[in-house]
């Protein structure tokens, strides 16, 4: 028997990680409802004729297939096949890349019982057929919550809301919401007498990380930027803080072009719709997050002490569902990052540290009688609320207080013949090493 | 473009679907944790080496499979393949067919880091291509917890404890739970004069739902019990309380069986460890649930008041990782059948009515100075622990209050100039038709 293994880029959650992830999701989610989000489940499996074609190219080779079961080959003629062609003949599922084509299905397949607005949350692992590498896995989870059916700028500022509530409550000071506009960046390069080269100019700027500004100077001098233009788009990309200031600034520049107007409209309409202070919040006119997809505002969080990318991020799109039939709904959605999160964390040292105390109490028996009197007091305590644990045999006192230490229990209650006949436990706090007796029915007091 | 959907034998699960389903998984879960369960989660797909061969001929079809990534005929011969000879070749994996073969595949993976007893619960779904029906789906969640490296009965017992405290909290009164011992049915079919054919009775007794007592013993005798011996087997299936009494009547009759002796002495000393009122326990011989598998106790619990099967089950096993070449390891597991206990929890009406309000109290704004009023307040309330909506346009008063009505929201808050000049919004009970002001610091204590 060869040692088991699990697929590559997949992983296991022990205990001690689900109670950390456990925090970050719980978390999420309930600032998600606090703000009237609704809970959606799709399945993992969606027929490829769902998938194929939303991810880009790139995106339907990352797509997983499952084989169809049974005799998959009876009526298939195999001379003269090859992967790319056999796969559609064999394979009609694949399983969810993404939780936002399983939401645009949903909302088109549900579109009678739906009531716009429609405000989902979403909390389920996705699957990619990349590369694994560090940070990068084959099943991973994604966060979403989107509104679908109204253009208000009030859904970016509530995401903006949910980001200070939900980074705050997960204790993560060191961040940056940075914000942009789809209109922005077109105008910004239709004032550099660019404004045909809008798609290639943000392919391009998406690498000023790698490629520093003076390699983003170099690529737009070769698409047909002046020298002096592409200097002048240079300058446009710095941060700039989201304030009426800033977007003064912007308007002077800006304020002449049909699509400055609109993007400056929004910016400042969701300025006023946003909390009062919003230092986190920065307008980075070269976030371009797959601008394809988006037309409004963009979102993107960085955390500002820890290497590490965006750990989230989303947008406006006018047109989710019209690639199911159904025009016209616009929408705005964000996903948290969950495994980047849960490192930035893990680095910043932010998870509670009592997290992964699955058990309050310990009774530790020293005979079988004892064992009668332990599940009694445990069963009254539990119904006190209290996580309790008896310990199964009784074995060597060393034996079972190896195994609260191990499971991190704070808590031992000893009970030997002694205890009995007096009705207490002896508590020993696992941690100080303090050992003190206590009356049966005092255990609820004592603990806490 | 054609209508999308979705797989056969897959849901989505909607918002108010999700409500109950939560409900649900949350109870067990508080349970679980109530007794120092600690969570885990494996990776939906696994090696098809890891899964293969684990759940028989029938089940090995039963498992989606994924295939390859990449050009994956690429060094495959394609003259004289079939389905099946193919499948290996393309398929390294497939999706997780139930919890335990990746429990024993982790806890093997972990052994140096793994303390036992390891108690260890997991809620996930599972995936198995069975032909759909009503009640069986493609897709559907597991609720699983087990103990492993004990073989302590307090296990068994605590696992009582967990049925009843579980179906209390879910509000379940009339459902039965099963119990027998592996070997007090090997006991019965000795005293009948039929121990050799150990595995062809279960297989019979296992039917006597669908065939009734008559078929059962038209069966025993073909298969070659004596007419006498096979109403002697029949007579020993009625459910007996689980009781001392029971216990003792059992022993008068199989108390000079070696198995029976062993079966008795563990029943003996679970009914100790038990609670004490157990109404609801029932011993059951016919009980056999692939006693292939187990090999102590057996568990099964069944709605009394609803036709419906079995809505949990589990039974101790004494080897659980040796098919990963790690012997000796004892466990007992039970596992939730979340699907089944929705369909009785809906057939009996036992959801709170209150579980699909996901919003408390939506704000109403009358125009848009009133929607900066109401962000303000709802900010406010968020703080409190309210879920907080704010219709995000200033639409008819009728239009947002249908909304507000769709989503079953209980409070609206209407706001327009006259609320704004005097500090005070328009509260609408949508139960009762009720509107009264309040102060807008005083909503709090209002909708409470």
């Amino acid at each position: 028997m060869s040692k088991p293994s699990i697929p590559q880029g997949t992983r296991d959650f022990s205990p001690a990680v689900m109670a950390k992830r456990k925090f970050i999701l719980n978390t999420i989610e309930s600032v998600y409802k606090s703000f009237g989000f609704m809970p959606l489940e799709t399945p993992a499996m969606e027929n490829l004729q769902t998938l194929t074609g939303k991810y880009g190219t790139e995106g339907d080779q990352l797509l997983f297939k499952i084989l169809n079961n049974g005799d998959y080959l009876k009526d298939i003629q195999l001379t003269e096949v090859d992967s790319k062609s056999l796969t559609p003949k064999i394979a009609d599922r694949g399983l969810r890349y993404d939780l936002t084509v399983p939401l645009a299905r949903f909302v088109v397949m549900n579109r009678h019982e739906i009531t716009l607005p429609f405000k989902r949350y979403q909390m389920q692992p996705v699957w990619r057929a990349d590369r694994p590498q560090k940070g990068r896995y084959r099943e991973f989870w994604q966060c979403d919550a989107d509104v679908l059916g109204t253009d208000s700028l009030l859904c970016e500022a509530d995401f903006i809301r949910i980001y200070t509530s939900a980074f705050s409550q997960l204790g993560l000071k060191d961040y940056e919401i940075r914000i942009n506009h789809r209109k922005l960046l077109e105008a910004v390069c239709e004032l550099c007498g660019a404004g045909d080269k809008f798609k290639a100019i943000t392919i391009i700027i998406d690498k000023a990380d790698k490629i520093g500004n003076d390699g983003v100077a170099k690529e737009l001098i070769a698409i047909g930027l002046s020298e002096a233009d592409s200097q002048k788009l240079l300058s446009q990309l710095d941060r700039i803080a989201f304030t009426e200031a800033g977007l003064a600034k912007l308007e002077k520049e800006l304020g002449h072009l049909e699509s400055g107007v609109k993007a400056i409209s929004d910016l400042r309409q969701l300025l006023a719709l946003s909390p009062s202070s919003l230092n986190t919040v920065k307008l980075d006119i070269s976030l371009a997050r797959g601008l394809d997809y988006y037309t409004g505002c963009i979102f993107e969080v960085v955390p500002t002490s820890v290497k590490m990318g965006s750990i989230s991020g989303g947008g406006r799109y006018d047109d989710l569902t019209g690639v199911f039939g159904m025009k016209g709904i616009s929408g705005v959605g964000i996903s948290f990052g969950i495994d980047r999160i849960y490192d930035v964390m893990e680095e910043l040292k932010l998870f509670p540290e009592s997290g992964d105390q699955f058990t309050d109490i310990l009774f530790c028996p020293m005979d079988e009688p004892a064992l009668l009197y332990c599940i009694q007091i445990a069963d009254q305590l539990r119904h006190s609320g209290v996580k309790v644990e008896v310990y199964p045999t009784a074995s060597k006192l060393k034996k079972q207080l190896d195994y609260a230490n191990d499971k991190k229990i704070l808590w031992a209650a000893i009970v030997g013949e002694n205890e009995m006949r007096t009705s207490i436990v002896s508590l020993k706090n696992l941690r100080t090493g303090e050992q003190d007796t206590c009356k049966s029915g005092d255990i609820l007091g004592f603990i806490h």
